[in-house]
């Protein structure tokens, strides 16, 4: 019963087993269109949770929702040089706005005069209308999102992490001083921080971007950084400071309280489909993915244990009963998400496939439940043990069921963390060689030059991020010894 | 102060008054992208609010969400010949991959081998996903639904109404059997019909399209049209019965019970927003917009009268008092929207501003009613009678007063319907003067022939649906005068 259900395991080939559990617990898959993904209802409903969460957070924060075209005029992206340099190799162009028939084959027709590029962000587009939307200092804080799919095109695509289509938040606000904006900026990366620990319970470094690896067009940039279970970084959200520049390319301006006219200061910040990448590396196991109860679809599947005889009906009606107790109960002020899965295949498949999807909690109720008044039950965290609990209890347990899932895959997840961060104050070489194993991050001090970042990339790894919370050990850069100016994290990164 | 808020009134120019109450009410507005809209945070709320009422109505009937790409590869939309004549003028076709600098200046590059297109909708990609999930009829039925961007390019475009792109939702099934393929198009057909009408409270003419206005592949279309104020006609909403036909072409076949290799029959249903158009028409004023409460961003606007004197901080608290005593109160199950609009703008200002954008019920709040322990109010239906009433009352009060708005709309909606729709038993001249005024549908008998649709089109209107609830009275077709077959709704349409 302990046969590991995902081939290849973590430990073999970690890269192979993500692949494995992506099919295996049905989340997703790519499609034969270059570089995109289906996502399926399993990986969907992951991410409906994950919205709906974040979007109360966002809003709870005064932004506002709208929604902003998916096409950019070449012009537009033009406008802000570093920003278009910084996507211009991946962006899928349109060109013609009809198809015809030429010789029997259908051909584009109808070139534009103007190309138009689809969306890889829309910091372009939507600074094109801030400027008409703001007059005075009164319009402003602006502060909107968008929910919205968006296209960089992928050479060398892997499912929920680089796909030429995903879907994402961007928000997108504008203020009247500098000051308000980097406080916008680091409310929201607060904010990430935040919803991936207490809601994906993936623990996070939280950082500032060295300058390299900003965003095109940014000021500052800072970062959430998850460490997958092969040590990996994974970057999983992006706050951005864009200072004055996206308000000059397009124009952003308004009048002060003295008559003034200023130009805005802006701030950017976004999270994708690719949290349920990382979702699946920091939570999945040898027997498919491990869902925290948050953002799970289903938080309990009941399966009745029917074998085509009389007794069938009565188990599959106590089964409805014990759904249907948990109608009005709640978990983090939600109500249950509960299914029935009363399809008519073995039950043991059912178990393994519920097992590989990673619902929190799998309830199987057979005719001896029924006799006793009794459920069995099994917590996703700890599946091969079953528990039996009489119906009522179990009932009114249920939510702290979760909990303990939920909690359980927090404490994990945050050891794993903390026990990869290598925090000995080593040299150049005992850097390079434990980057080089790719088992973990390092903290270490760095100059905070350019030159040393990138010798260290071309050998080893990047810096991740300036970390917020972590002081590294020592006084001098560990790439070329000169008197260290801050701390990094360097990993190896997706 | 009754003078009109909205100029041209909708007497003087409709389509004139249209534009003026989209951007009175700041529901959106046209971008410098050719044919594509801007979605403003008033309109993208409403159109969150039908999202999420529509998606509990569509999964509650055991449909899943997923998400499928963007873009179709040319050879995947070819497989279907009159899917893609339908939409083959209308599409927008990605050539490039990226852009590259030459002599100074942007210029697509990365040419693509086959070229792709954006999805003016999703049954050939869709289809090419089911043909791999489906292989017995255990997998049947299989019922997907997805929210998303689709473009039609457009030539004309009309914020909301005809857009080059549009948000959506769009049901993809498939059964093993015809009936029950059939029995899934006309469920949804009547989810939509119930929805317009509860939900966003307009009424609607229910019937099969004539087979010349089917959808581009379908075997049978159904729509919802409503009637705008100016008496035309709006399709608000269709399902599609699409055959064999995509699982021809996409390959979706099936093992039955007896092991035999079949196709499966496909349907697919949408709505857009659109809706957001047939709300505007439907409930506009000359005074601007009134959004019915089930899909009012706010449902309740409360303006605390302040005048910068001392008392205001006082106008602020009870008005905050109000806010807080609508908490916990639901209307429709849902918690009560409520806003308070504490903005240091004139009131009289914020006044018409939410006249404009149709808020339900509008609070002002004043010395005088903190005083008496008051609160005045308007309904957007009333709005010139403003009410008092002790601010505990009114607290309970609140959802029955969105009930009235609710009904009220709903009411004033269906009498404008019913009361333009001519069943009097005409001859073609006298139907062709009718419908040229365009102040409404003539409901009269059809041949069913082609020919006499053709001929009356291009003089007048269009059958707009077999409705299934009417019946025409007299027995020969309108235009031709030959033996009727079928009742049918002509009008000229948006």
């Amino acid at each position: 019963m302990n046969k590991s259900a995902i081939s290849p395991t973590r430990q073999e080939d970690f890269p192979g087993w993500y692949q494995e559990v992506i099919k295996a617990a049905d989340l997703a898959e790519m499609a034969h269109v270059r570089g995109c993904m289906v996502i399926k209802p399993w990986g969907y409903g992951i991410w409906e949770r994950i919205r709906d969460l974040l979007d109360k957070e966002i809003k709870a924060r005064g932004h506002e929702n709208a929604y902003f075209p998916l096409f950019i005029p070449l012009s537009y992206i033009q406008k802000e040089a570093d920003h278009v340099e910084g996507f211009a190799k991946e962006m899928a162009v349109v060109t013609h706005h009809r198809l015809e028939q030429r010789d029997g084959h259908l051909v584009p027709g109808g070139e534009l005069e103007e190309p138009i590029v689809v969306r890889p962000t829309s910091e372009a587009i939507i600074g094109a209308s801030m400027s008409q939307w703001i007059q005075s200092y009164r319009d402003l804080p602006l502060l909107l999102n968008q929910w919205a799919n968006v296209v960089r095109w992928e050479m060398r695509p892997r499912v929920f992490l680089r796909t030429s289509e995903f879907l994402w938040q961007e928000g997108h606000t504008a203020h009247s001083t500098q000051q308000e904006a980097m406080d916008e900026t680091i409310e929201m990366f607060g904010v990430y921080e935040s919803f991936a620990q207490e809601v994906l319970c993936v623990p996070v470094v939280a950082g500032e971007k060295p300058p390299s690896e900003r965003f095109p067009g940014a000021d500052r940039s800072f970062s959430i950084e998850a460490m997958m279970q092969d040590g990996k970084a994974l970057q999983a959200g992006t706050s951005h400071f864009l200072g004055q520049n996206f308000a000059k390319s397009a124009d952003i301006k308004f009048l002060d309280h003295t008559g003034e006219l200023c130009y805005a200061y802006t701030t950017s910040w976004g999270v994708s489909t690719r949290l349920i990448g990382a979702l699946v590396m920091t939570h999945g196991d040898d027997d498919g993915l491990c869902v925290p109860p948050r953002v799970a679809p289903h938080q309990v599947v009941i399966s009745p244990i029917t074998r085509g005889e009389p007794v069938d009906a009565d188990v599959l009606a106590y089964a409805r009963k014990c759904s249907q107790g948990l109608f009005g109960s709640t978990y983090c002020s939600e109500p249950l998400r509960v299914k029935v899965d009363d399809r008519l295949i073995k039950s043991v498949d059912k178990k393994w496939q519920w097992l590989k999807r990673g619902v929190p909690v799998l309830v199987e109720i057979g005719p001896r439940d029924l006799e006793a008044g009794t459920v069995t039950f099994r917590k996703r965290t700890s599946f091969y043990q079953a528990d039996t609990m009489k119906l009522d209890d179990f009932i009114v347990q249920v939510p702290n069921l979760l909990g303990e899932v939920q909690d359980e895959l927090l404490d994990r997840a945050r050891s794993n963390l903390e026990s990869n961060i290598l925090t000995d104050e080593i040299d150049l070489s005992a850097a390079r060689a434990y980057l080089d194993q790719g088992n973990g991050f390092l903290l270490a001090k760095w100059c905070g030059d350019t030159a040393c970042e990138v010798a260290f990339k071309e050998q080893a790894a990047t810096i991740r991020c300036l970390p917020r919370d972590r002081k590294a050990k020592g006084t001098v850069c560990v790439v070329c010894s000169k008197p260290a100016t801050t701390d990094a994290i360097f990993a190896q990164s997706y």
